[in-house]
């Protein structure tokens, strides 16, 4: 019962999602086609990353992945098909792949070629649909990836900031934001002492927040508060509010714990 | 052939659907998942109760639906297992459910119980993925509902306004505002005199409308008209325009229909 | 394996597109369902027919696409079953047909007529859910069309503007913007003399373009290029950037292209 999954900078009010759907059915129309997320900015591929990271580890072993955040289309850039733990990818080697390999190296690579899997002829804006799922479809149906193309080493990475602690100090960033304005930063739980919760001390954006909630709704409406979320990362929230709008957070703002006094 | 469906206040420009959608399909690849929707405003309960009750109807018999609307997560606030009529729910037990309940009496109720169907650990804040997901992957696999927890006896309940009537005069209210700016109110077809259609006032906003159309098309471009929406309930609409954006109605604004004179 | 795709212009937040799902799949629990377009304009017949025609021809033969942009519901308008080249659509007969129409003349044409495979009761303003969602679930369980109504010989048709080419200038117009911006014309790829793509000059809102660029990355970013998109049509870029943003284009605008001087 094959997977494919879709995260793409293409937004849902045109037809590029349905062109590259229409092609995967036509070679296996028993796939099962999921959405991760279309909406990533245009040509963000930092954020198609996270949005991948984030989601794909959650789906049945084998799951193929497509991500088409892809400004180098039709350039010389690589398109790859990567095992990394247990999940499948196909992707342009942009960096998109760089937050899922950080965190479960890969088992194999493969730099796709031209092969009778690509549709003919190849739109040199579009591989997403003439390349990339053409090449799933048949992944999915059973084809050997060593058909693919040459298997490689590296994956082109592109840097993760990642959060330091010197002492009681932690530095970090904000690294997402949520559809509610929850800010999500890159300070995992295992970096603080969360035994001691309540000498927690975060400052972001001129405001200061002590200790770590629960939940969201372990404070009143309106509250600032920090958290662990669902991801395991250091959250700043407002209850029932969007705190990135009152914190006029951005990606890449910095943010800091002391741990203990 | 189990299907599930999700009505959630995440919106799509993230990945906590996907999430939710990968921890099903882990368990039961075979689950046809629909979503019915991604945009209700963030913790705003009876938008998604009113979005649950208008499409939960027209699923066959034995669907599972997921509504994640929580604001309450990792609280006290527990979370239900719903037979309503022939569909089945899981959702906290805030009142999300209230609506479909008030038409379709419950048939069975079970508040969960942490089981070996919760993934682990339980994140505190998404007991959508962590909870719900996993159980509703279960059920649609076959799970017997009554080993998820305790039977109980009534849901949590939240007011719906209901429209009074006295002699010819019926007094209701906006209870939704749908995408093309369709103004629906909570008076339902057969609490008017729709025998003499042509006799009914409707106000709303300071304008009067006189008689009901039967369709957008009975009329000219720029008219504003009433009639009787595809749910049943008396609706304002302007001929290819915006009634709400013209009215600047908003949910809960006061309606007067005069049945006859 | 039946395939039923949905082009609609109501809008993801509401719950009309999932009444559509929750009507088929409880005829047909087997059908796989796949969104071609739920953002178009409200009523822009002319904008789902380009969607349509942009993403229909890419899915197996025998696909259902249900098309709903419908003004006219519940007026006299017809509903048509059609098969054009190796598609089925089902559809107002508006228009919203008639670009694919135009490629691929139809082989097949029928106006529903009142049958048993329509809800009861129709609704007068949602033809969508009570008439087209049931019969296109029929359909893909293998229903004879002939059984859906009265055999027709020609669609409605709205006129597309067609460029004209007078010696070397050829004049065109702008027919969609897609999601990054990329301003997409009318002007197909056979019509230019691409066997000389560096002496073609593009003339649109007082810039001009010299030569056609392969593909986006071709370019720095801010730089204005054309090119063939992936429909096949010529195409104004801005490189990491919004073209239809920098050039306040809209649909309609005039395009000039010099082949050769």
């Amino acid at each position: 019962m094959p997977i494919i999954t879709l995260t793409t900078d293409f937004g849902l009010a045109g037809s590029y999602v349905a062109q590259i759907k229409g092609v995967m059915l036509a070679i296996d129309p028993a796939a099962t086609l999921v959405d991760i997320n279309h909406h990533i900015q245009p040509q963000n591929i930092r954020q198609g990353a996270i949005a991948l990271a984030a989601a794909a580890k959650y789906f049945p072993p084998g799951t193929i992945h497509i991500a088409v955040v892809d400004p180098g289309v039709g350039t010389a850039r690589r398109i790859v098909y990567a095992e990394l733990g247990d999940q499948r990818f196909i992707a342009p080697d942009n960096g998109i792949l760089s937050l899922v390999a950080r965190d479960v190296p890969p088992r194999r690579l493969i730099a796709l070629t031209p092969s009778e899997f690509w549709r003919e002829p190849v739109s040199h804006t579009f591989h997403g649909r003439d390349i990339m799922a053409p090449v799933a479809a048949y992944l999915s149906l059973g084809l050997d990836p060593a058909r693919l193309g040459e298997a490689i080493d590296t994956l082109e990475a592109i840097t993760w900031p990642q959060p330091s602690r010197e002492g009681d100090i932690i530095t970090g960033e904000v690294l997402d934001i949520d559809s509610y304005g929850n800010v999500i930063t890159n300070i995992r739980e295992d970096l603080m002492d969360v035994a001691a919760p309540e000498h927690i001390e975060i400052r972001i954006a001129g405001h200061t927040i002590v200790g770590l909630s629960k939940t969201y709704g372990d404070a009143s409406p309106g509250a600032l508060i920090a958290l662990i979320g669902s991801s395991g990362y250091l959250e700043i929230a407002e209850v029932a509010g969007n705190a990135a709008r009152r914190l006029s957070a951005v990606v890449g703002d910095a943010i800091t714990v002391t741990v203990a006094r």
